[in-house]
């Protein structure tokens, strides 16, 4: 009898509904729809089932962790600006118990100071930053891994 | 003639919803509907009438506390997350001008040092943490003291 | 062929609708309402059109300005409690491109030590704090300049 | 056979015998006479036994907690000043295994910076600051509902 | 009998006879003298006698505040470099019990750490920033508007 | 009918009883008997009667404090090696509400960083520090002179 | 032959030629012109030659004490506003080597954080601060008691 | 003519050489020899040539950078206990001008305060944290894609 | 004419007495008797003669250490709690003028921040610390050979 | 026909004007006349003309400044006591545009915390510190050269 | 049978070569040599083997202790100037799971405040810091005689 | 007999080897070879023997300076990226009691804000930075004069 799909939760935090418009020499050009695309592909390539949503609402983002429980693996996270300051969106990971890994299209380490610091990493798997669209699909790979490996 | 009973209203902050499935070695076994159980119960003997809400969202937490207005004679408030950053919350509890007690399951200040700060406290009455769901019924409890004093 | 008259959107952040009520030593006895009045016909005065909102929520604060791109020239804020915390707020404001005016009803400089670091004010063309309703007036006036100069 | 009742031992810290006389706008009226009163009436209404002590010497608190160990089960303790510096008593509370509730007449979080840092605090069960008297009988309450959950 | 018109001091701090010359890319290309004029025009419009001093001297710009007691109903003042450091100014201002707005070309809060803290804000009515010599008009029309409310 | 003569609380704290043995460079030659000599000579010439206490330790202090309320109308407190932590110290002084200088026989601000920082002197009418044993007299002039004016 | 008496120069600080007038619930309701009447005073009965001067200038301050040199024994100094700030002025004492007591009317202690540090203090021989316009006189006899000693 | 292979150095700091040994519920069972064998089949994966180097000597690590300039088109380092101080190491980084991956096994940002600082991330394309030996394999496709997309 | 034997002072400080009970896994379960029987051996295999006491009082410890004063040629302190905080203590220890070792029977360095600062180590000859009932008997023996060098 | 000899501005900041006087183990024994004098000779074998001033005030340093503009092709600055907290003399030297070197007679880096920093070096070409009169000369030359290389 | 005796290895780090030469005031005039002869001999008496190996080099104090492992039961070392910032070496005695003593010559906290740190007691069993080469002597002893507890 | 020329170490730290091709909008477009070679020059213009190296090894560096003592009067070194970390590399210096200049291409004062500490500047007799190669010619004739001052 057929084992079934692992599924990945990928949360987009707020303002990445504007990727492609938004400040295109730090986010880049890509869209939100074209990254979807791209991890949507990746997904068929690693075998599992994604499903991608965005919030501009802290509430939100916890109650979509929330309702992950039960249904998803594992969760791969931009938490965009609420990275450096959200300690609910913390706690909603810590409580859900769900793998979580934090991924930045930027690299935050040579932005302002106050984009230095994650609330969500000490929660996370582990961090990839820096890679542009790219840092999903790795995110998706090591998340996969991660996985595998229980 | 009578007079009409007072009302409290006590609020849940963000992940409380989780409760007793959320890291039990912090925050117990105990459900929120079985703590709601138990404010009520507590309300009974006291001789108060009490609604307890839930909410993910600060906005949320805040419309609540504006509507209380009028309604409610004091609050009973575990902020959750946003007690260590929410100034919005806060400027709500301010506005409102209703009696505010900030109770706490855990004793935030053997946990991280983030959460060793309270935005809510200085604009509260008093703060109680440490006592799990028993931090609700003494909250309530001063509450009502505080209110047979004015 | 007349040239359309240019849009402004002035954002009220969370607890401004409580306005009038809330600690009048610090905010004064206007109402939310009186400050939109003032504004409308200082919007006259200018010769520009003016759509006003109040949102206690964060992400709502958030959609709001992502739908004014294209349609508003100017925005002019008061992040009420999130100028202090919100980086999200932040990053939408530079998303969106729309030239911002930060404006603030008390002086917020003579008050708590947390309310006196802005996490808008970098990203907004300027700040007028301190002047009551007037600040408003004063913001408009301000953006209808900086639009005229451009 | 009738099971012995449980003995908690009440601590008042430094001044706090002034109590009454000392700056009323924050302390009250409230004697201390007046509140160990009530601390023994609240004894009784919970069925306990109580010994309640003051003392303005760091080194007398110490010495009254290591005595307490195999005669009280449970210990309510107002540091008072020492409730900021003093490491000693910190380690004399963890020293001696009783499990310990930590009360404030007034809400320590609103004052002086210097007061919003308790040593305390981290190795008691709770901590209830703000409520007045009421500090007190509210610790004796959660003090017992915590020994009855052993 | 007609009632005398108000008086308003204008104050230039340290370096601002440099304007158009000193880091255009910073503080424009107008000059102090074409901004005395907007000022005097601006004045004209509000009904208000003007006067307008520059000193690259911090005691001279404390006397001149000291002369304006009793002949200048308020002050409008971009305190330059002193902004950052100056106690006596503040203490000037003080003293001197006469209405003060605080107005800086650029926007402080973009700038330098050290320029992100201003010493005089405290004692000012409210703080004006990042219009250009646009500044000085909305800080003028903020003095008149709170003298007007007095 | 005569008018009773004023009383004047000298208090040495921890380590002063070794004056004139301790590290002379920094506290002079002259021995706390010496001082006591000289204090009693200057209360004479003021007219005023004085009582002077040593104590190594902060709870006697206190209880010094306290027992002086309604027999003592001013305090001269050399609070030595506590007067950098002691909380309870400075809430024994407030609470007596004794009118308080703080004297120090050393300069403590061209000294060790830890000891130029003073719990009592936000409570104390002034501070006298750096003349030697002179400290104390200028503080009972202080005293004094604080007494007649009242 | 007659050994000529001892110059003291009394050196006032920026914005003390108000006193008075200036905020008198914080520094009194004395004139500076009074305050040197209780000086010069004071200088006969202790017998010795007193010069008082006020500057608004931080130059001037510098360029009196440099003037002092070779005429005047001590300096009794109100630094007012560059106590907290000026590195020049501390500088100028140093290097002088004129023996200099420091002098406060206010309780810097009890104030704004800012001024609760002094840049000259390590430079004085000793601190007086609190006692009004009698923390002149007692820094005089201060003044006076160390050339004694020498 | 076929276009000859990308190359990339992969460089482990210190300590590395004992993985598998040193506390392995930190850093896991795997040696830094199984970990070089997954690298080198993932290069073949991915299609490029690699190079492995250990070196606990800040300034070998330095040199090897050094060395790889013209021969090397992009460098993952795990820079270990040098991650946290080595301004040197940077330098060298920054000096090549060839694009670097920084990967780490552990997620530094639940450990230690002082390991959750690198200052080599803000002159790394990226950083990926958290993944155990995954992290250098999931660091070789970043270099790799970055690469292809120059 | 046999010269006398050298005497050193072992000071235990605040819930020492506990040894034994006291947090095991952190302090050991060796008692303080036991510790004290270790001492007086070591005393004796190194010829010196030991006196060893307990408090839990800093005003006591104090007094001890000034009563050493001529009897004793050495001090070897446990200062427990007070380490971090204590003055007073330190300067007891500076006053007295007697070479003192400090010990500490956990490594202070690996436990919470503010156990990682002492007070009392500038002005002792050297620290011990983390060996267990060991740090005693190594602090004796230096001790007995600074003496021996002097 | 021959080019105009390039002209440099020499300017010591407070105090100077006491060198040889002042502090002679921080700051030798040569008087500023000698020092000029040696700037004056080197500035003879640079083959540039030199004009030396001081000034204790900084408004008026600040205007000496200003009136370099157009006239000295290079400005050699000790600031002095101005060098650790004058916003207003950088900003003089950033508006004037004229590139200036920075000199220290003393090492300020192995001075008090307060003159380790500098708020001029970062509007300078280059700082040197140390080399007592020499500083000046190697200025001077680091100056020309500069100049030259342009 | 004969039971193979203990090795300890001792570590000298930077600067230690030229111990007796260099600033004897602080490190005595005692040469490594003769440190090192005290060492064997205290090894002898101690009836354990010992290898004493000096290395200015972080990297090669790393390999030294990697390659200690196996061999030595313990080590004894004072890391000189990596004390204070040498996360690698921290690491490498993590990594080596060979309990380690920390030693140093001078008492580090009466020193410069970067001395007053260490990186390495954290990791080491126990710190002896202060007695000069006796430091190395008393750090053996403990290492023995914790291995014999073990 | 002719007296015997000085010699002087020039000392290039970690990075410099790359001169010329790193980051040459900071650091310039001269190499290390040709730098060397005006210093060669400068040594024979000032008729001295220097001898010049580079090391991007910590513990080469320490045993160059270590090597140099009997050898060379005086040190040049740009201490590169070690200036701002190595205790170790300080502690060489002040070993080895050679006069040392230390010498910055760049202007590390208006660089990243780790760049503007230097734990060499302390143990130097002064420091130069921000002329380029010229740099290290002004610390030649510096450390030059230096000498013959002696």
């Amino acid at each position: 009898m057929a084992k079934s799909r692992k599924k990945v939760l990928v949360l987009h935090g707020p303002n990445l509904n504007l990727l492609g418009q938004r400040e295109p020499s730090v986010y880049g050009r890509t869209t939100l729809e074209e990254i979807n695309k791209k991890i949507m592909d990746e997904g068929g390539r690693l075998g599992i089932e994604i499903k991608a949503c965005q919030s501009n609402s802290e509430g939100e983002l916890i109650e979509m962790i929330h309702q992950a429980m039960g249904e998803f693996q594992a969760i791969v996270i931009n938490p965009g600006g609420y990275t450096h300051t959200s300690v609910a969106l913390r706690d909603a990971i810590l409580a859900s118990g769900i793998p979580t890994v934090e991924v930045h299209l930027s690299n935050i380490y040579n932005r302002e100071a106050f984009r230095q610091h994650s609330m969500i990493a000490p929660v996370s798997i582990g961090q990839i930053a820096g890679f542009g669209p790219n840092s999903y699909l790795l995110g998706l790979r090591a998340a996969v891994d991660h996985l595998n490996q229980l």
